[in-house]
């Protein structure tokens, strides 16, 4: 009998349709100390009890279905040692952050910023606003991380007519990018670039990419915004350049610590806007999640293997 | 001789041209009473100096180039009188106009309003703003005005997945949207518009077409944005909809009365964005009118008629 602990929910209507294929599905909520030894499959990962099963001696825990693109919280060496296999959610996230990327350009560039704060003071500003707005087009976004998301974000970019350049590790070519470089040579292009977005996995590659001296070497005036990890980016370069003025603007979605605690000089950065790692938030996230595993699922249950999403474990996305 | 009044600056580059063709050039600031009746042509409209020119006898004025796409605030009638062609500034303002579309449709559908309001007070409302988001993926946006500016909002519009309808008053087909109706038939469809945008000209027939009628058949939690001219909506019945939570949210760039009075009950309405009439804003303003003006010029000369742009001074637009 295989067991799967719905550590997110499993929507009702495919619960009964689990069951008749002689599935067993514990809630988060219900699991029993004595369950954790019989569990083979997670839908969805918890910090509290996932590492319980990985430390429970004869686990039968096989395969995670993570309920994110990114999967650096899991414990990947664990896993890999194991012999636990992992999908990711992976594809989902694509439209709403590549929408929440435009929300941002068009919020600096389009004058929503500075019409807030004219309104709160009941000022028509016009000509000082106006002078401050910008069109996108013939202007260059650079997107770090070409996958499903940074796809969608070029997309969604070349239709509001920026030229687009993608980065990634191996420089292959991808659909809607103008340009590919590879994450050791983008620098030719980076003073150029009047957007760049961060949408690369946490790996340790990636941590602190976006330091002092890669935003001393972005132009003056330019904008960053950071969707994909918050390790990735050193949050104290990041303020210094905001607040000096070197850059015009920067948004986040993630932070190194999150919820971001009330102390943290991010809030009050100059033109930094911070939305609450929001941007992937989907209402039918647990339906969508399971189309996912309802694909993996018969493969799984079949032969151990995945047929979508799996991670590269030792990759680390 | 044909003399050129720039109510508008000509930019440098092209006055020398001009000069050269045999016209003469007089800058707004030193035109002399003397001059009035001598002007055949304006670049740009003055309204404290374009009534005395109507006004005096036997003035020659015969082309007014105007440097904005709507000419409402233009003498129509007097101008149709006495024989007067206008052009205008159609075309420029399309670019800039629909990304503002796009910027107030995601300030409110990707949480940047609820996100700035929570960072002011350094709060992290990771899922209440997170279950506030909204992505356009088959949404419906409705254009009234099917003009270049409607038609490039819905290009843009389709780009990010919405369905597009557009309202024009005959039903003419246009290129990216999804369907038209005209400004007759459009209640069938009203209530299911997400995204309902004001971008007609001024004329009789639409002022005051968006009143409370029209805002109660909107559907609940719907947007209305008006980008076109302030008297073609009932202010007061925009506010009492966004006061009582009927509408979510909407946005403007044009009032009744601008600049918007301090004392105007618009800047505290409840979701309600004010831009100060900056949507079509443009750097290079004179330089693209100067293009416009460039192509009507020897037409004018030879003949007396106009190669784009004309206005139609009986329908106003």
């Amino acid at each position: 009998m295989t067991v799967i602990l719905a550590a997110e929910p499993i929507p009702e209507q495919h619960v009964e349709d689990l069951q008749q294929q002689g599935l067993t599905i514990i809630n988060l909520d219900n699991v029993q100390p004595e369950q954790l030894a019989t569990i083979d499959i997670m839908f969805g990962w918890n910090k509290m009890v996932g590492p319980k099963i990985l430390a429970t001696p004869n686990h039968r825990l096989k395969w995670i279905q993570a309920a994110s693109s990114g999967v650096d919280y899991l414990p990947l060496a664990t896993l890999s040692e194991q012999g636990i296999i992992v999908s990711n959610a992976k594809g989902m996230h694509a439209v709403p952050i590549a929408q929440t990327v435009m929300s941002y350009i068009l919020y600096f560039t389009r004058g929503i910023r500075q019409s807030l704060s004219s309104q709160a003071n009941k000022e028509w500003r016009h000509h000082e606003i106006g002078r401050a707005t910008e069109t996108l087009e013939h202007r260059t976004i650079m997107v770090f991380g070409t996958g499903q998301i940074g796809h969608q974000i070029a997309v969604y970019a070349k239709a509001l007519g920026l030229k687009t350049i993608g980065i990634n590790r191996h420089g292959e070519k991808r659909d809607a990018f103008d340009e590919i470089l590879t994450d050791q040579d983008y620098q030719t292009k980076l003073a150029d670039a009047d957007f760049v977005v961060n949408m690369m996995p946490l790996t340790p590659e990636t941590e602190n990419f976006f330091d002092t001296a890669f935003f001393n070497a972005m132009g003056e005036g330019h904008y960053f915004f950071n969707l994909g990890r918050g390790a990735s980016i050193n949050e104290t370069a990041l303020m210094a350049q905001l607040n000096n003025g070197h850059l015009a603007g920067a948004a986040i979605d993630v932070a190194q610590t999150e919820p971001l605690p009330e102390t943290s000089p991010l809030w009050t950065t100059t033109n930094l806007v911070i939305t609450p790692h929001i941007s992937g938030y989907i209402p039918d996230i647990h339906e969508r999640l399971f189309r996912i595993f309802e694909q993996n699922l018969p493969v799984f249950l079949t032969d151990g293997q995945l047929a979508v999403n799996q991670v590269d474990l030792s990759a680390g996305y």
